[in-house]
């Protein structure tokens, strides 16, 4: 979906799941870790580039949610807010990164003020346009938003009929 | 790791995993599923577009293999290879996606026949190569390499200590 000619502000990608757990917050010898699940829907795994703004947010959020991406039991392709399926949203800085020899270089990713910013409003979009979407349907019934923390240790269980896994950038 | 100025022939998806099981047969009526599975390791999700021909495996699964993106318990980064750890290759067609709309698009995406054979071709040089280095450290408890049926549905289970997301086009 990025406009020709020009480097991608932003990176996606997509996995269907049936049931997916994620850290958001390490244990330690206090505190038991945290974590939050989704069970059947979407993992959004996100990057952004230098130069993104909020500008491609809305775009970006409701081209992912509306991709038909989503199989019914009758094979038919459907998108995540029309199933509806939750949605587990993962801050994945790598997903920017270049091979330069053996190791990978990060130059193009934004900084970690800005990355945070846009992340939390990305979030914020996906929860506004998938409450809304419930509320079309009616049926609601643990459809949720759920997201990691940026910047930490993205620690995920990951279990999937068929993660069709799709790269869309922005 | 696509030459600039032309369209990439390979699409990968590397995630880090601590444990990874995927099914290679669906079962039926007469037949359990069967599935394979490693522990320690990195997954590959893989596509091949139209033109990639068996020129553009060696320098694929040589750079994909030694790309240091595993994590040691000091912090330092390394290859699968040194570590060593596991592989799983998942064929992944819909990585070679294009959104249209509300739909994807897979118009650049290899034909099936000339897709398995490369995927096939992939698979083993991935194997010698992990044999090899194998043969060199001398640690080869349980490090495999394990993959998916070409075709099938990826039903998949995914457990990670940060799946550390990359893409890398050839």
């Amino acid at each position: 979906m990025a406009e020709k000619g020009r480097a991608p502000l932003a990176r996606t990608m997509l996995q269907q799941c049936l049931h997916a757990r994620l850290q958001v917050r390490e244990g330690d010898e206090h505190l038991k870790a945290q974590f939050v699940q989704i069970n059947r829907g979407m993992v959004i795994y996100v990057c952004f580039f230098k130069g993104a703004t909020e500008e491609i947010l809305p775009k970006m959020v409701s081209t992912l949610l509306n991709l038909q991406l989503c199989e019914l039991p009758s094979g038919k392709m459907t998108s995540v807010l029309e199933l509806p399926g939750s949605v587990l949203i993962i801050p994945q800085a790598t997903l920017g990164g270049k091979a330069k020899g053996k190791a990978m270089q990060y130059h193009k990713n934004i900084g970690k003020e800005d990355g945070l910013q846009l992340y939390s409003t990305f979030v914020s979009l996906c929860e506004k346009e998938l409450m809304a979407a419930i509320g079309v349907t009616g049926r609601e019934a643990e459809v949720t938003v759920k997201h990691g923390t940026y910047g930490n240790r993205q620690v995920l269980m990951l279990d999937t009929n068929g993660p069709y896994t799709h790269l869309i950038d922005f």
